[in-house]
């Protein structure tokens, strides 16, 4: 909601014994338009307490300025797009009242006293009512003074007391599929699926600008075309460069920096430097692979330790400003499997983008 | 389905295109009760196809004995338990039809024709029909035989066929959560981390019996146990041995196998032929970790190229089984940090399980 710039304020209501909880979840991630307000111990009473921020001066310091429309929506539906919001919000306008929908997934049914069914409803004529809703502010203000403690104590649904008290008939919207409720464990894990294929859309490919790396630093951009979007870039991090800080500021998640040096910590200290600045790993982590190459004839070429130890004690470092560093060799000593082992490191750098496992950080993967 | 062995014949609905398909998976899988049947273009008539198995020769090459209880389910719905498959048939026995309810998620509203709120429903009065039903064979053949096109192409409950051509009301269950329909992108991703979930409930920890594996060979299982339930056994994989046939037999689809060998693959291999001909990695990927403990006092220490080698050509062998195999290198030169670091590796070893990566197999990774 805070990412929408036409909602001038937002009240959170929080049961009282999260409260200091959520102000310090505002103030972390630096929410500027957010009241918190004492939820009730119904869903109809939380709503009621947030709705009279705007009317009654004791529920906030400062009394809000009444708005044309209210939204109200619930926390457990993250995904919520600005498209769905503003069409409630219009069809508000219009009709007082309005609500999003979406078709049912299952046959609602009633049953009887006996614990058998009573009938079935006819599954295409009805709809599930879902979250975001907008009113008028009088509208639902006025619904809610009016109607008796048994709605406020077992209804849930705002739409019917705009009906029931203020004899106004939702506008009923139809909803995307990510309006859905976060109910359920299995819920959680595909809210945890869904945010981390965001975060895999696109990946930023740096190369220090060296001759040596001409071949892989053409090659792997290109292998990991076919699976996600590219913005392969050749820089010297040690230089601010406005076209890796345009990427940074379009939230880009991913970054791979190619380099002949093993380790090069130092050169990768800057891009996270300018990570930690732009608060992208804020929200969410980013991820930060470090490509090393390896073009040694000399067959007992070996991992020294102490590059292990050098990348996993920066990966630990760089863990607590949330980006998650991997490392990533790719030998090339035959020049006919160049290709081959160029696709490797590419699945692998898309296993570890998709992934994002915080316990893998500082590893060195082979490909 | 074929997991309850009180069901006698299993049923399933395919669309034509499909056919060759599920014919294949049933071979792969060795199902031994299930006959294949060709669906029909709504829900309703592919029911009704399959219920024709039993009573109509044309349907199959041969008539199936008439079932006295027939349940009705949904291929989406894969994690349904025993438990209310057999409530539900036993209701259906007492009251000739049976179905799981669930409360819903949602309120439920009818739409009038200008697309604004007519009604909204009381959640609590309502239900969300869901499945396994069950039927007496003879009351829903009936309903079916009986029933109208209009029902076969446009209705969706069997429960209601029920009702209203044999005036029978079903008796409705209440059924759990993993009853739901995986019907959403996000429902797969849902499914994918609840199967990862339940194959990362237990390890087996196996040591070949050697005197310098001691302090790690008991610290790490005792590490893993406050994380997942730990099986450990201290045996030389090239004898026999009838507890690891047991645990292999009771399930286990994660294996750690602690050499102080660089790469114990002839061991190693004994395991993954057990595992293969136990038929443990036909249904879902097993994780099998290979842990080499490195004490050299040399600080030069390093990874050979040659080993790294080895792990990945056996690792692409066995992933070629649905054995995924990655390396865990544990070095524990300083007797102080010994502790932390199998901590270390028994987050690892956690990490590797829960993600069940098949791009990293092979990689060694270092504790």
């Amino acid at each position: 909601m805070e990412r929408i710039n036409w909602i001038s304020d937002i009240i959170v209501v929080v049961s009282p014994e999260n409260i200091e909880t959520m102000k310090t979840i505002i103030e972390k991630y630096g929410h500027k338009r957010v009241t918190v307000v004492k939820g009730g111990i119904t869903r109809h009473r939380s709503i009621f307490n947030g709705l009279k921020v705007f009317a009654e001066d004791e529920f906030s310091c400062h009394l809000l300025q009444k708005p044309e429309v209210v939204i109200i929506h619930d926390a457990v539906r993250p995904f919520v797009e600005e498209d769905i919001v503003s069409k409630v919000v219009m069809a508000a306008k219009e009709h007082g009242a309005a609500g999003a929908i979406r078709p049912l997934v299952s046959t609602v049914i009633a049953s009887a006293a006996d614990g058998c069914l009573d009938h079935s409803l006819e599954r295409a004529r009805y709809r599930a009512s879902e979250m975001p809703q907008a009113f008028l502010f009088d509208i639902i203000y006025e619904a809610y003074q009016q109607c008796t403690d048994y709605d406020l104590d077992y209804g849930t649904e705002c739409l019917h007391l705009a009906l029931k008290y203020c004899k106004t008939n939702a506008k009923l919207v139809e909803g995307t599929a990510d309006l859905w409720k976060v109910t359920y464990k299995r819920d959680l894990y595909a809210a945890e699926s869904i945010i981390k294929d965001n975060l895999s859309q696109q990946v930023c490919v740096i190369t220090n600008v060296k001759e040596t790396l001409g071949q892989v630093g053409f090659l792997l951009p290109e292998s990991l075309k076919s699976q996600i979007k590219v913005e392969a870039i050749s820089i010297s991090l040690s230089k601010n460069d406005s076209r890796l800080q345009n990427i940074i500021s379009e939230q880009c998640y991913n970054f791979v920096c190619i380099n002949d040096k093993r380790c090069a910590i130092q050169e990768t200290q800057e891009l996270v430097d300018m990570l930690e600045k732009s608060n992208i790993p804020l929200l969410y982590p980013v991820v930060l692979i470090l490509v090393h190459l390896d073009s040694s004839e000399n067959n007992s070429f070996s991992i020294g330790m102490e590059d292990l130890t050098t990348i996993k004690k920066f990966a630990r470092e760089t863990k607590k400003k949330n980006i998650l560093v991997y490392g990533l060799l790719i030998q090339h000593k035959d020049p006919l499997l160049l290709q081959e082992t160029v696709n490797s490191a590419a699945a692998l750098i898309m296993a570890l983008i998709k992934d994002r496992s915080p316990e893998l950080i500082g590893q060195l993967l082979v490909a």
